[in-house]
């Protein structure tokens, strides 16, 4: 692991953002839990992607479903059969591993495109041994990674932990059909965790065995998706892109939506699009951090036909790493319920039978708490995490200057008449610098002194936390001048 | 299943509240999933839940922790080996029966508190047999009720799916007792899902095998608690209560806050008076739907000394079905995690080692929802889902009179200006009647229509579900209008 991620553990576990599960029992490899930090972002980043992606379409909707689901469903998605990694064990000391991180390790490239013939290969032609105990590798197999459980007293119930959440879309696909406005295209979100039982978790919380998912499952017809979209609108936008044969040099394209048709789907960019937008506009995540980057036949999922990573350069993590991906995912799911479970997944479209195809938006949000830590927190002179507003844990800081002569009883009073509206954290213990650097350290974008001018003159000193500047505002409409400065605006 | 369940259960289905999960397979028993309808509702209560409980106390915070725990931390909690229900299975069929339900349907009677001795001497004398072909049942045995995997490739690491978030909780107290403010009393808050394989899942979304929780642990000084409230504040809140005498008879007396302190803990009593405070005076729950019942030693869980459920009296499940449950847990947990860890879990308070005992507020959040179905569904000479404003999953309904002259662009106007701060849902299929009956039933609180007068006078008129009242109010500052409105103020 590098210093950065070093650094940015450090602040995460001292200030109880994201931690290690069950560290009292010595630990729980792959889990994290959020502590009240880390909740507080994990909820309000969530908000904001609800209110952003839920508000590119008024037929796009929020849903919530079961983690457990039955085997039946899970083979006809093809997770059952298909859903696997490959596991190579040490025949010296029993350990386990992945075969491609194997392979990546020892050649500096991506392996995941291979299967168990061609990584048993590479092992031989490469001499690869155990890296815990140098012992002899044996043969490679493959490995399924959902969680099995059994449902019900009998134990005959065969179920899974669901391995991705969009399973639960597309169970309930034709009953919201029914139940919302019956056309196309329309969208079901859900924000839940999903489960994979990775063979050697790594990378802190970049490669977890419990996750969480926020995912939009776009339905539509292939033949008018294109039309039905406001492609002029995006057609300007420059999509930074890495095309498959040439992302492994860290290559980044600048390229106008409009030019990208003839090799992508309008549909396609019209989404990265709207994804670009929503980390470089809203997020403020800086532009050189973020790419599209494309996934090849063989390293993509099986159900997937076109398939782009957002990476973001994470430095703690040495270099770009996916958080997201907009999977172009054809029939395939619905094609594979509808055999599996018999019942007609094809809807009625001005008279005509569509079996609809599907675009998923799927973001990993442990992946995005984890990079906006990295990519927002500035260790310099100043230590300061630099979160877009939204998403910042804690909104106020409310302090009085010292804890004597009225100044506490006010700043109390300002707490209660603000701490509805808004994600406050009243404090006066330590030095008025103290308290502003521990507010900078964790995001809070402002912070509000009662002083002894403030006793006089009914207001507060306002400090903003990028520039450190401070103005006076007055006590009197002070929620709504707030509000106008979480907008950018100037207060009233 | 009653009439009324079938009411409530229609609604539910045919509008995308809540449904039996994964129907396309033919159903899956124990589970259920939200439409569209219901995870607004859900989000839009657990963020009520969260702005109430979270602002009992300063240090009253959200967390979030994973749904996977490992064997070690519930044997140590108790669970492996007492988290358990009475099986009995039919010699005949094979079916499997909870113990205390076959006994309570013969009796009538809450079977809960007994043993398995106790339950096969029942089934013997009353000659109980199975219920569904009429065979033997064999002797009664323990059934544990959480659901086991195991982790990692090798099969040998252990786990549960949590049958309850607290544990989570007592997990992370220490860490984040010092990364906050290492203060007594603090509280742990999660919302989340929860496992439990019931033997025989009944009752809709009642007892299901998949649940979410809201939860608030608070950890405190049982020396000094008591001395730490504002008991003041309630001590004249007449609780509606039922003890454990006299609760099978539906009886509920209205004691005040203060003269129960003779029988209950001051701490306690506290908080069942400000959780009465959310049902009656934020959710408007009439007050003869809503009771404390108390739960005898035999009937409570291994782990509370004290055990109050909130039950609502629900038509569809035929009479008081309990929602949630405060429950005084002592220092069960956190000692029996002390011992199972060797980890010490006192806090130094004032100079002092103290062990902090528990207490736990425990909102079942999909019976909360199924609970506001039924009492909030008024079926008469309108259809209305009278649901406390703040939850209900539309907040505004935007229509045109009719869809020509230039009322769909103004109402189009309207409905984007206010999209991004409220739940807002754009319709102008039907006649406006219809419209407003669509929106009634599904509880949402205010209807805004555009007509000819609105194209000069730039206003709208604003229904009130409730009442049908209407009034024009001005589109210049609607936002601001309807947010009182949603206050209960008048709009300026």
């Amino acid at each position: 692991m590098t210093r950065r991620y070093d650094e940015v553990m450090s602040l995460s576990l001292r200030r109880g953002f994201i931690w290690p599960s069950v560290d009292i029992y010595g630990g729980f490899a792959g889990f994290y839990d959020y502590g009240h930090l880390g909740a507080m972002m994990k909820r309000k980043w969530e908000d904001l992607w609800l209110r952003y992606f839920l508000g590119l379409s008024e037929r796009y909707y929020l849903i919530d479903t079961t983690n457990i689901l039955p085997y039946k469903s899970l083979k006809a998605s093809g997770h059952v059969d298909h859903f696997t990694d490959i596991l190579v064990k040490c025949s010296g000391c029993g350990l386990s591993h992945r075969g491609d991180h194997l392979v990546a390790d020892a050649t500096g490239k991506s392996a995941e495109a291979l299967g168990t013939q061609e990584i048993d290969t590479e092992i031989e032609k490469l001499n690869i041994r155990c890296p815990k105990c140098k012992g002899t590798l044996m043969p490679s197999t493959e490995f399924n990674m959902m969680f099995p459980l059994s449902v019900g007293p009998t134990g005959t119930d065969q179920a899974f932990l669901r391995p991705e959440t969009a399973q639960g879309a597309y169970l309930n696909f034709k009953r919201e059909f029914e139940s919302l406005r019956r056309k196309l295209p329309y969208g079901l979100a859900i924000v839940g965790r999903a489960f994979r039982n990775e063979i050697s978790p790594r990378q802190g919380t970049y490669r977890m065995r419990e996750f969480i998912q926020a995912e939009l499952q776009i339905f539509f017809n292939p033949g008018t998706f294109d039309d039905e979209l406001d492609f002029e609108s995006v057609a300007d936008e420059v999509i930074r892109i890495s095309f498959e044969e040439t992302k492994e040099d860290g290559e980044v394209e600048g390229i106008e939506a409009g030019d990208l048709l003839g090799r992508l789907p309008k549909f396609y960019v019209y989404h990265m699009a709207k994804m670009q937008q929503f980390y470089l506009d809203i997020l403020k995540v800086p532009r050189e951090r973020f790419r599209f980057a494309e996934l090849g036949e063989k390293e993509r999922a099986f159900y997937h036909k076109l398939h782009f990573d957002i990476e973001i350069n994470i430095d703690s993590l040495g270099g770009w790493g996916e958080i997201n991906g907009i999977h172009y995912r054809t029939d395939h799911d619905l094609k594979g319920h509808q055999a599996g479970s018999n019942e007609k997944m094809t809807v009625n479209v001005g008279g005509e039978r569509v079996l609809p195809h599907v675009l998923e938006l799927s973001f990993g949000v442990d992946r995005n708490i984890w990079a906006f830590l990295d990519v927002f927190y500035e260790k310099d002179d100043r230590t300061v995490l630099r979160l877009p507003k939204e998403v910042a844990p804690i909104t106020l800081g409310i302090f009085p200057l010292v804890s004597k002569e009225g100044l506490p009883e006010l700043a109390r009073e300002v707490y209660d008449s603000l701490k509805h509206d808004f994600s406050c954290f009243y404090d006066e213990s330590g030095s008025i610098g103290k308290r502003y650097a521990r507010m900078d350290e964790i995001g809070t974008p402002y912070c509000l002194t009662v002083d002894f001018d403030s006793l006089k003159a009914k207001d507060v000193t306002v400090r903003e936390r990028d520039s450190t500047d401070q103005k006076r505002i007055s006590i009197d409409g002070l929620a709504d001048s707030l509000r106008a400065l979480l907008k950018d605006e100037e207060p009233a």
